[in-house]
């Protein structure tokens, strides 16, 4: 084995290395593989954000403090836009293949946050999600109506609703401070022709996201809806009932919503 | 943008960089991250295996062609292992907490193929999954009984044993051709102490893992068991009916059953 001190000092080297490289280089897509400066951190938290995915580790508060530069480098460095594009692709595979009936009851539910739009601008003033959920802070920013599109999803959207999908916008905010807010964001970022934004009421309050997007998608159900697919960062958008035909798991290794 | 030869160039570059510097160094965790020749595919092969253990992914009959060397590099340089590792401390957390009752009735459900016991010797010659499955070669190799112990899995189990859960590894071999081999199997891996191996049976002939999986741990349920985990490398072992209070899935990106 190695000492820990040479373990640092050559993955210095190797970031310098590729940075410098990539550098002279000029290759986008490069930044999508900066290697970090401890490879064992790189190794662990690639195994912890698999597990998150694959709903595997469950109510964690808080992103392991090693692994900030890791999401980081997720986040803004190009992978994570890969992994939303392929999954787009994926759902779009799914799509080709079913047929609409005529009766315009054909439905699609998309979360909100860092489904349809991104909080990463706030979470990068988290840590990445190192550091705990800040209601008020999130409060604030959510107010700014500031969230930019997720332009793999954008384009999913737009190509359901030209398809003929209702497509059901199922969030978790608050509709008495937020709906105005969320209702321009989305609009300001290309969300136009989607069936119904469905906000959280004061009949809502204190209900798990399980519970109450189980209800959502209930009523949906009850007013005759076919539910074809449902797409969430989190798997608590997906777990419950009256889950639509498929579900499908958008990447989100910053936070999780019990 | 720069052109495909040289994004080719600069990949060769940097493989034998790190190459040359790994055994310089000679430390065995820079197996783990291995650059392969081509970071965009490095990229792509990273967000689909993410998407096939996310459940994203369904129903895909082999390895994308261009993931041969990156899934390899997966499988064999560290970070599977490491994947499992931390999948099986999440569940020894998980564990922690459970209160067994004295009445013997607390079970636990465990996969086999690549679950307790590996198939990745078989799969080096079907290209890590970049071949079809092949049922005829796949007969032959469990045949041999030769299957490895995956360690981790093993560990969990030994410890599941020792806390006093029935445990019952749930495969969908066939028992009348492959009931004492692999029982043998998994004994000489170590698996020793568990409550029932249960396979498919003449009646089973047929049935979907979903279907048969479900039917196996209903009967469990009815006997009057508690499942408070499931562990698979399939989703097909984690979906269906009478789930047990908590699903795990551990990675396998070479093969789907559906």
């Amino acid at each position: 084995m190695i000492s820990a001190m040479a373990k640092k000092v050559r993955g210095v080297f190797v970031f310098l290395f590729l940075t410098l490289f990539s550098k002279a280089v000029g290759d986008k897509i490069f930044s999508r593989v900066i290697v970090p400066a401890d490879p064992a951190a790189a190794s662990f938290c690639l195994s912890w954000r698999l597990a998150v995915e694959a709903n595997n580790v469950r109510a964690w508060r808080t992103v392991p403090a090693q692994c900030l530069r890791y999401i980081e480098n997720y986040m803004i460095g190009g992978q994570y836009d890969l992994d939303i594009n392929l999954i787009v692709e994926q759902i779009l595979i799914y799509v080709k293949d079913i047929v609409l009936l005529e009766d315009g009851m054909d439905a699609w539910i998309l979360d909100v946050d860092d489904t349809c739009i991104s909080n990463l601008f706030y979470y990068k003033g988290k840590r990445y999600g190192c550091d705990p959920y800040d209601p008020v802070g999130f409060k604030s920013w959510a107010m700014k109506g500031a969230c930019p599109v997720i332009p793999g999803v954008l384009n999913l959207f737009t190509t359901l609703v030209e398809i003929g999908f209702k497509v059901f916008l199922v969030t978790g905010r608050d509709q008495e401070t937020l709906g105005q807010v969320t209702t321009e964001n989305l609009h300001n970022q290309g969300f136009i022709g989607y069936e119904r934004l469905i906000m959280r009421s004061a009949a809502n309050k204190g209900q798990s996201a399980v519970v109450y997007k189980s209800g959502v998608r209930k009523q949906l159900i009850g007013e005759g809806y076919r539910i074809w697919g449902n797409v969430g960062d989190q798997w608590s958008d997906l777990q419950g009932e009256c889950l639509g035909n498929r579900t499908f798991k958008v990447p989100n290794p910053m936070y999780f919503v019990p």
